[in-house]
């Protein structure tokens, strides 16, 4: 029988090691990862043990303590660094929990002098990977409160609010709480909230596996589709907001989200749904001006070719696995960040909170 | 090892059976089912041992077949061709064939005033029914044909024709040669196909476990993704035409068809590709005025919440499991029957071909 959703931690620091709940076997079993290296946090990156932007961005910030050791030179825990920054290429989150943690080191060479790690280095790194989960729970939070009250304040008040969702973005996906599920926990906890529709989020199953397993450990009410029904139940329930996550968020407002996500955006916008984006600020790369420019990561043919142990496909088949697409700022109403809520984004818009 | 498609025939009657190619296990096992009593063909019908709508119809003419024992009542036989109907709800080919088949037992029972099943009766069904299966190959060709020339009528000719399909509507489905993949097989053998995009059509997999399948056997190059991967597919590479097929036609045009198609009409419509549904006549249901009055087949919860032996989502989620859905005629450019092709289908349209 699995744990409850309250006993489990999907990121945990033991003081040593970077304890992970394997996301891949979720929910037949609840299974821990022990990280010891930064090998071992890229690693578990790659396989998707940890996934979700933040939950990966936090993860990595950990892995950059793991590769700290004392008397170790600069240089080689830089490499660390670009290997951990290497694992996967959608969520900025990864980059930014590096960059974070880079600073610091920058900090300690400029007013230290040393070319090599330190105790008081360490020590620093460990706090600021904390900082950096701790500070995400918060956010998380922040934008749970925001997301309700813009989507109570479009809505009459005349009935509870309906609302779809897509892959995972709960506690498993951030440091805790999560973000479009946030949203999604702060309306049931004011009892706003009728039904959650729960996309099952092909080929990884993130909807049945992880949101369905979430929702029902708290209680929320839900119902499960296939990601293709999400039209006809648009048509068939009136769905009000589509509510999903984000994995980067470009100066335009252009956003990378799980594949599906844009195919969502356009079916709300056809059957009069609204349409939020979810993330924390570490989500917004400011630096990319359009989500064009975006790396789309593909994933291998065994996630269609193969339904647990057995070929679906004829073994050759050819696969296109993007595991994201982007959805244009034009097809979003609403980015809710913990810095403040964005209507219709556009680039003045995205710069006036995050520049 | 499996054996190739051009050795296997999906539906073929024995002179005392039905034996059906088992598509519950496709591609993994090359396994035959044989029906030797109409109640054999409703569970194989109820089981998805054969699906598809033409497939479904001309089994079912077989089933009447079966249930005709020289020397029964005509009363027992209609009991045999009542549940016949029932075994499945949306597809209105079954219960066609089977019109088919009892008006030729009124005119047994007008003219020989028999109130049971003779002798001449039962040679009357069986052609019947091989004529059932065998118009619908000849429909089959000729929408192919049909097709084909309206996509390439309305393309300048300067590149091969790049397709999108759902479901599967191929030979699997039909009485051969197949519908959207008859279509689909006229462009390759004309040599104006570049590719098809197969979406993997959740729940059941149509399109990875048979789609893919009939196409790697036959040589015409696809690529598989899943399904919420459509309107990223669409958007990064020029897709000229979705092709589906149909499992109700209503007066007006509004086509019931796997669920996921009213998802792609609208996901085709935004990105400015054409839409076209190829079904047979016996498809098409001009009693129904509009789609809203079509009986939406939903499924259990367990082709969701079980991938194979295991289960993936909590054992007590609700799952909304609809298998069908109905795209509207506005979002149709284009229907093509065996009778004649009908662009930017209406009512007065409709009636022209099918009244």
């Amino acid at each position: 029988m699995q744990s409850s959703f309250s006993e489990v931690e999907a990121i945990s620091w033991t003081g040593e090691q970077l304890k992970l709940l394997d996301q891949q076997v979720l929910p037949n079993q609840i299974r821990y990862v022990l990280c010891s290296t930064a090998e071992d946090v890229a690693l578990a990156i790659q396989q998707m043990v940890v996934r979700g932007a933040p939950a990966i961005g936090i993860s990595a910030a950990y892995g950059v303590v793991l590769a700290a050791t004392i008397g170790q030179t600069l240089n080689t825990l830089m490499t660390s660094l670009d290997m951990l920054s290497a694992a996967r290429p959608t969520a900025v989150n990864l980059r930014w929990a590096i960059a974070r943690m880079k600073a610091l080191i920058d900090v300690h060479v400029t007013s230290s002098k040393e070319q090599q790690v330190t105790a008081s280095l360490k020590e620093k790194l460990i706090a600021e990977a904390i900082a950096i989960h701790q500070e995400d729970i918060t956010a998380n939070k922040t934008m749970g409160q925001y997301g309700k009250q813009v989507i109570l304040a479009t809505l009459s008040g005349s009935h509870k609010i309906r609302v779809m969702t897509h892959c995972n973005t709960g506690a498993l996906a951030t440091g805790g709480y999560g973000t479009a599920l946030g949203v999604i926990r702060a309306l049931a906890e004011a009892d706003e909230l009728q039904q959650v529709w729960v996309n099952e989020t092909r080929p990884w199953l993130q909807g049945a596996r992880l949101t369905a397993w979430e929702l029902s450990q708290e209680k929320i009410p839900f119902v499960l589709g296939v990601d293709s029904a999400a039209a006809y139940h648009m048509a068939t329930n009136k769905i009000d907001w589509v509510i999903v996550g984000a994995d980067r968020i470009t100066a335009n407002g252009d956003t990378a989200n799980k594949i599906g996500t844009y195919s969502l955006a356009i079916l709300a916008r056809h059957h009069g749904c609204k349409f939020m984006v979810v993330a924390p600020s570490s989500t917004v790369d400011m630096e990319l001006a359009t989500g064009n420019e975006i790396e789309i990561e593909c994933r291998g043919n065994h996630e269609l070719v193969m339904l647990g142990e057995k070929n679906v496909a004829p073994e050759n088949t050819v696969v296109s696995n993007p595991v994201f697409d982007v959805t244009p700022a034009s097809l979003i109403d609403m980015i809710v960040t913990e810095r403040g809520v964005i209507e219709n984004p556009s680039l003045a818009k995205m710069q006036q909170l995050f520049c």
